[in-house]
């Protein structure tokens, strides 16, 4: 094996592979990253238990630059590898192969000699049996990622927990993720034929990592779906997780269907009173903030209080109140987290009773988005 | 105590003083900020074992716009109310205590009440009995510490290693640091009376958090010297450090006068080539590379080898050699921090032999700035 490329496009792909290889795993051979020569492109392989990413760099790719002199495979150790890369003196840099499995790295007046492994010892990448194809527009799929992953459980004590359940049926897609405190829903229509019907459990540790390597320059997204596994193909990357097994609870009973008082917000507003008020409750042993709100007085204060450093204490300004008097604790975090979900926008928040969940919608798409937060008792 | 100031500017202060502010200190008064107001301004207060930073805001400050309706003092927990200030919603706040030590901060709509500490509590910043006074520019002070805090050592072991030795003497002043492995020594001339003699130890962690307030905006600082304490009056900022008791080595001796090999490079080529050359010897047990000059080729090669990995050797370029032929192996660590604290220019290395320290001086001002570092034995 023996080829040369221009040092920067390379690190671009490196970088994405690198996100599957984990320093901390036991198996040695994953802690590498697989190069795979043939006569018109290089691939580079990374993969750890949940994720596997593929990267296709073709000599088609001007950027890359990639002369290929003679074909082959190798293993090499991902990070040490990347290090070296980034830190080689010229723009172009070749890799050559010894029979003994170790790589001669030159690039200007430079030259490393590391070692390698048996490329024929690495995993081989799941293969999909797909049964049907959907596209989604990667900006979208960005967007349902970052609004779900906040409410993924943490708690590997219920292992469903810290997947999304995504529900593709008569057209649409239904994503959601709950800790059993908060949960949010986020739905989008897909332009899919209505026979395509999925029902799986994402990692949610997966799709964040995915969604790293989503910008302005992805393409529309292709996914396939197996029995236990998902592919997501990006312009020249595959993108493999492993699917979560079991039941994923049922959430819609959670959504409450009607409320008592309703308010709405200016979503950034809020978020900075709450940012202020978990200041107070950050130090205390209780991480909880009260919201009160007056319908007579048309008044609504928000409160935090740690008896030994101090309280915080806040009239909130609102678009409008309405329905009963309520007083209601909750964590503050998990206001955040929401809040910043909806980005710079109006919202709705509907309260039922003092220990019940209370919803969050953008006030003006309420049915495609929906943030549910459940209150902490304080007596 | 009642005040109303601009909360950016009034930001801008309590990050310097926070600097002396530990939030690990089991003397809970020290983790607070002492504030004290009188008729026409605002006093800061820091303070830990080693270091108090005391800073005065004006009336006349007109970006602070420190309005005093009531003179008092107060202790505040210094983080927790440093949090609080970022967050506050509107341009200006106020402060008003109460006689429980309490202290109500209002901004816009928000009001937070804290628990403070008795002032009287606080501890008294050292005075100074000093003998006489020495003015330095701000850049060059700055120079001074980042060139010799990089030797410093970092182990308890001898104590006195941890600071840096300025001797001022005959309208010069000269600061030396080392480890014991490797050594720098800086001169500058001061304008100050030949009569003046200090010979005094400044803890290497004082001089480098001092370093961090000093920026374009710093006038020239006055020195003030005492026998156990040292103060720096930069601008409206009193920052006062402990000494270190002791003698400290004498270093004159280390540092070779004469030289078998010498070679001049571009200290910013070769910081590149050792940076590398490390990568290798990081990932190995010893941190080692080696330099081979060979003066009748005139050929210069660093290597780094660390078998269970691989090796790398780079041809460096440089600018002249003379001399007799030599290998030395060093921690290439030490080198990259020394040609980091030269800058874009050209150094130049004098060997005298394999095991014996070898020194880098700027090629420009050979006299002013030298740093050593110590060999290691490879066999």
């Amino acid at each position: 094996m023996k080829f040369t490329i221009q040092r920067t496009a390379f690190l671009h792909y490196l970088a994405d592979v690198q996100r599957a290889i984990s320093s901390k795993t036991t198996i040695e051979i994953l802690t590498g990253i697989k190069l795979d020569l043939v006569e018109d492109s290089l691939t580079l392989t990374g993969s750890n238990s949940d994720i596997s990413i593929e990267t296709v760099i073709s000599i088609a790719d001007e950027d890359a630059a990639l002369k290929v002199e003679q074909p082959g495979s190798i293993v090499l150790p991902a990070r040490f590898f990347n290090e070296i890369v980034k830190k080689l003196p010229d723009d172009t840099m070749s890799i050559d192969i010894n029979e003994r499995f170790q790589a001669i790295i030159t690039s200007g007046q430079a030259e490393f000699t590391i070692n390698g492994l048996n490329p024929e010892d690495y995993p081989h990448l799941p293969e999909l049996d797909s049964t049907g194809q959907v596209m989604i527009a990667s900006d979208v799929l960005k967007q349902i990622i970052s609004q779900t992953f906040i409410a993924v459980s943490t708690q590997e004590s219920r292992p469903i927990l810290t997947g999304i359940h995504f529900t593709i049926k008569d057209g649409s897609l239904t994503a959601v993720s709950t800790d059993s405190h908060r949960l949010s829903q986020r739905k989008v229509n897909l332009n899919v034929p209505e026979n395509i019907n999925y029902d799986i459990i994402i990692p949610g540790k997966s799709l964040n990592e995915l969604s790293k390597m989503l910008d302005d320059s992805t393409d529309d997204i292709e996914i396939q779906i197996s029995e236990n596994q998902i592919l997501f193909i990006l312009n020249n990357t595959s993108f493999y997780s492993r699917l979560l097994e079991g039941k994923y609870p049922d959430t819609d009973r959670l959504i409450p269907k009607t409320s008592e008082t309703v308010i709405e917000f200016n979503a950034t507003e809020l978020l900075h009173s709450i940012e202020r008020a978990s200041l107070m409750s950050h130090v205390g042993r209780n991480n909880v903030v009260k919201l009160s709100l007056n319908v007579a007085e048309n008044k609504v204060v928000l409160s935090g209080n740690t008896p030994e450093v101090g309280n915080v204490e806040e009239d909130l300004s609102f678009k409008s109140l309405s329905g009963e008097d309520i007083e209601i604790s909750f964590n503050p975090d998990y206001m955040k987290d929401a809040l910043r979900s909806f980005g710079q926008t109006e919202v709705t928040i509907a309260f039922t009773m003092p220990l019940r969940p209370f919803t969050i919608v953008p006030t003006e798409d309420q049915e495609n988005f929906i943030q549910l937060i459940t209150p902490v008792r304080t007596f």
